[in-house]
């Protein structure tokens, strides 16, 4: 786990890895800088707000050759309800391989899982994941970390161009549990 | 059912009736021309492709008046895989609005049923169908219709301007079934 102040990763690590040996688990996860993090690192998940991205990104960029970076991201804003809000590029993902390095392999994922379903070891899931990517060889990597997760299933969504399609889909679960009074909502395909 | 020609639509309701009467069910579908069905309607569903919708709306609007009308209609475009491309009015129903009288209580829905599916009176369903309206009362009705389909639960997804999220669903379900060589996808809440 990276964070721009390494002490915040090193601290929420510790906070993960007691509550994964309460239950028996490997308590193995390490915090350290984001460049440390990126350094050291096969996969990495780009887990920050759209507006923090590019940012964050750039100050790691150096360390990213040849990587797989999964980007979650969403951009959108909130009134009453949710908007998605892609830039220019047409979406965050496309925003993100446009300010990186030609071999770095962008996949998008990660996007329907609500962070308090995830953080929900008890929760029985049952999603389906939607992963992107113009590498089909990354994709793979990362349709299999999907996979790792438990009951969740890896579906191919096509290529970064149809990054638009999953990144709008945060805005619209949101939307549906606050109009519906729902528990934070996923995804599957029926 | 309405068609441009009548003779079309009833062609069809007759195909329809014989289905239904076949099992059993109430077979009282008729077909007439777009005009009549529109007059003789209290709830119009617009099944059309966005390319005729607004042709089609304009040449009924006068019997629209403050009756529920239904888009489950889709802009997009497919060469290798499908895209969602929406008007300058930000969605088909921003742009079926934008021709309609005020009274007419636009309605968006369905876009997530696949035709196929919905045909196949055996298709154990289990989908969620999102209703999107500014005209709450006629979110209602909808709701009420999407309930009267069997195993299918419809969720309230908020005002039109949410409905270019729902819009861009259809590409998505499209795209993960070519893509993961799947029976034709609906969508389900978790």
């Amino acid at each position: 786990m990276g964070s721009r102040e390494a002490d915040k990763a090193i601290a929420a690590a510790d906070n993960y890895n007691k509550l994964l040996k309460s239950r028996g688990m490997r308590d193995d996860i390490r915090g350290m800088s984001n460049v440390e993090a990126a350094k050291s690192a096969d996969v990495v998940i780009v887990a920050v707000r759209y507006q923090f991205a590019i940012e964050t990104l750039q100050s790691v960029a150096g360390e990213l050759d040849g990587k797989v970076v999964v980007t979650p991201i969403v951009p959108m804003s909130k009134q009453k309800l949710c908007a998605y809000t892609p830039p220019s590029e047409g979406s965050a993902a496309r925003h993100i391989c446009s300010v990186l390095p030609p071999n770095v392999r962008v996949v998008v994922a990660f996007q329907t899982l609500p962070a308090p379903r995830l953080a929900d070891l008890d929760d029985p899931m049952g999603f389906d994941v939607i992963v992107c990517s113009d590498d089909e060889e990354a994709k793979k990597v990362v349709m299999g970390l999907v996979s790792d997760l438990g009951d969740v299933r890896p579906l191919d969504g096509g290529g970064v161009e149809e990054a638009k399609l999953v990144e709008s889909l945060t805005p619209l679960l949101i939307n549906l549990a606050i109009k519906n009074k729902t528990k934070p909502l996923s995804i599957k395909f029926v």
